[in-house]
C-alpha cells in the first residue's frame, strides 16, 4: 500500500505491507487524515519514532471481529494500552506503561491506505458530522482535556498564548465555559479566526504592564520557552498555568517563583473523544475554515510545507 | 534595644532602635522567636534582606492603638499588605505587590526585644496553648497553606519528599485528612518522629522501582533539585506535585514530561493563622519534640549551629 514512512527523512512510499488486525483489532481503510504540530516534532527527532506518520484521521472500517463495526465510518483513539500493567489497572490507560501511540509510538499511524487499531478505541461517527469534520476528533478532544482535568469557571479570566493550531481547538473549547477569553498571538490574520470567540491581542501590542498578573489562568500553546515566560508574566498570584503544548527543550525554571506566587501548572495531552464527537454533532465547534489545503498523498510535500498556515489534510481516496 | 541584625552577616546589636508603633499598628514585646530554614537562606543572600530576622514569634501587645489588643498574647501574620493594589484589591493581600514580610523583606522582624505589626495581622492565642506551642503557628499555618489550596482526599496516596522541620509540620498536618502517607528522608531520627503518622523510609532504602509512579501526590519539601526530580519520578501520571520550599536556583526541567504525564505542579507558601491556633488548642499538632534548644539572644550563635536538628528556639526574656 502507498503510504508516508518516517525514518529520519520523510517519504512515500507505496511498497508498505497492508496490516493485519489482530485479535480485538479493527481494519480501518482510511479517508482522511490531517497534520499535526506533533507530526512536525518527530520528523525533528522527537520520540525517535520510525514508521508512517499520522493520527488525526477517519476512516471505514473494512474487517474486524466486532461485526457492528464493519463498514461503519470511525475515529479512534491514539493510545494503545496493555490493560495489564499498575496504571492500566487503576484505568489510566492513556498512561500506560507499554502504551503504543498511533504514529507517534511503536505503531505505524494514519498517512497510509489502511491502518489497524483496538476495537475499544474506535467511535463510531455519527451521520451529522462531515469527513472533514470528524478528521479533528483527536485535536479537539485534546483541547477538550483541558476542562476535563481543570475546572475554568464561567467568571475566570482566561489568556491562550499562541494562535496557530492547537490555539484555534482550544480557543473554541474554552470559549463555550462562558469565561472571559484572551488569546495573544504573532499572526493577525489566525487571531482574526478567533474574535467572535476571545478578545485577540496582537503580540507586538500586548501591554505586559497593565495585563501582568491580571488572568486566573493562562493556557500555553506555543510549546516555546518564550509562551512559558509569559504565561508566568501573565498569570495572577494563585492562579493556573495549563500546559498544552510538547517541548522539544529543557527549560530554565525558578520554582521558588511558582512557591511565592501560590502557582498551579497543570499539564494535559490526550483527551475524551466521545465529548468531542458530541461538540461537533452539536455544531459547536467550527472547523472549515481551519483546512488551508487537501492534498493527496503524492503532494505530501506540499502540504507540509510552511505555505499550509492551519491544517493540511491529506485525502488517502485521491 | 538588644537583636539579631543582618547586614551580610548576622551579630548581635544593643544599640537596636525600639520600634514605634504607627496608626493601625501594635508594638509588641516578643516572647519567643524560633528559627527557621528562611532565615538560613536569607543568610545565604536570598531576597537581599538587611535588618533584623526572625518571622516566627509570640508575643505580647505592649501599645496599641485598638484597646482590645493591649496585654494580649498574640501570634502575625508576616505579610504586611498595602491594601490599595490591584491584588490587594481582589483580596490577594499575601500577594500584595507592595507587601513588606516581617524579617524577610523591608520589615525588621522577630528577633528583638521589640517588633510592630498592623493590629489586622495579629491574632490572639488562646490561654490553653503554651508559648512554646504558639511560637510555631506561621510554620503551620504555611503547612495548612496545602490542604487550603488543594483538596488532599482521605483515599489520597501521599509521599512528602525530605524530613526536616517543614516535614515535620507538614507530615502532622497531611496526616489529619486521613490520607494514605508517606515520608521519604535522610535522617532516621528524624523520620522516627513521624512514625506514627506515616510510613517512615529511609532515602538510602527507598525502592524507587516498585514505588515509580505509585503515589496521587508529592511533597517536595527539601528545597533541593534532587528532591524535585524525585518528586517527579514518585507522582503517578496525572498525579499531582506540591512545592513547599523556596529554592536558590533555578531548575533545568522538562515541561514535556508534565504535558505527557499530565502532572499538576502546586506552589504554596503562607497559610491561616487562624486554622493553625485552632489545630494547636485542639492538641492534633505536637511540638515539644521539635525543640532542640532553647537559647538567649548571647546564644544566637549556638542556636544557629548545626547542632539544632529541628527547631531552635530564642527566649527573648533571657
Ligand atoms: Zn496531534
Ligand atoms: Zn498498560
Ligand atoms: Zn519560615
Ligand atoms: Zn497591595
Amino acid at each position: 500500500m502507498r503510504g508516508l514512512h518516517f525514518d529520519s527523512k520523510l517519504e512515500l512510499r507505496t511498497d508498505l505491507q497492508k496490516p493485519k488486525a489482530q485479535k480485538g483489532e479493527s481494519l480501518i481503510k482510511v479517508v482522511l487524515a490531517s497534520i499535526c504540530n506533533t507530526d512536525i516534532e518527530i520528523m525533528k527527532g522527537y520520540k525517535n519514532f520510525k514508521g508512517i506518520l499520522g493520527h488525526e484521521f477517519v476512516g471505514i472500517v473494512e474487517e474486524s471481529d466486532d461485526p457492528n463495526l464493519i463498514g461503519k465510518r470511525v475515529v479512534g483513539d491514539i493510545n494503545i494500552a496493555c490493560g495489564k500493567c499498575d496504571l492500566c489497572r487503576i484505568g489510566l490507560y492513556h498512561h500506560c506503561r507499554n502504551r503504543k501511540v498511533l504514529g507517534i509510538k511503536d505503531k505505524d499511524g494514519a498517512f497510509a491506505e489502511y491502518l489497524t487499531l483496538p476495537n475499544k478505541n474506535l467511535y463510531i461517527v455519527p451521520n451529522e458530522i462531515k469527513d472533514e469534520e470528524a478528521v479533528f476528533t483527536e485535536p479537539i478532544a485534546a483541547a477538550l482535556e483541558i476542562i476535563e482535568m481543570y475546572h475554568v469557571k464561567p467568571t475566570d479570566k482566561v489568556i491562550i498564548i499562541g494562535d496557530g493550531k492547537l490555539s484555534q481547538f482550544i480557543t473554541q473549547v474554552v470559549a463555550l465555559t462562558g469565561a472571559n477569553l484572551y488569546v495573544v498571538g504573532k499572526h493577525q490574520e489566525k487571531l482574526d479566526y478567533l474574535k467572535s470567540k476571545a478578545n485577540i491581542i496582537l503580540l507586538d501590542n500586548l501591554d505586559r504592564l497593565s495585563l501582568k498578573n491580571k488572568f486566573d489562568i493562562a493556557i500555553e500553546c506555543t510549546g516555546n520557552e518564550g509562551g512559558l515566560q509569559l504565561a508566568q508574566e501573565l498569570v495572577k498570584p494563585t492562579g493556573t498555568i495549563i500546559l498544552k503544548s510538547t517541548y522539544n527543550f529543557l527549560a530554565t525554571l525558578s520554582p521558588t517563583d511558582w512557591v511565592v506566587n501560590e502557582i498551579k501548572m497543570v499539564g494535559t495531552r490526550c483527551g475524551p473523544m466521545e465529548a468531542a464527537l458530541r461538540l461537533l454533532q452539536r455544531k459547536l465547534i467550527s472547523t472549515d475554515y481551519l483546512i488551508s489545503g487537501i492534498y493527496s498523498l503524492e503532494e505530501y510535500q506540499e502540504a507540509f510545507s510552511k505555505k499550509n498556515k492551519l491544517k493540511a489534510v491529506i485525502d488517502l481516496r485521491k
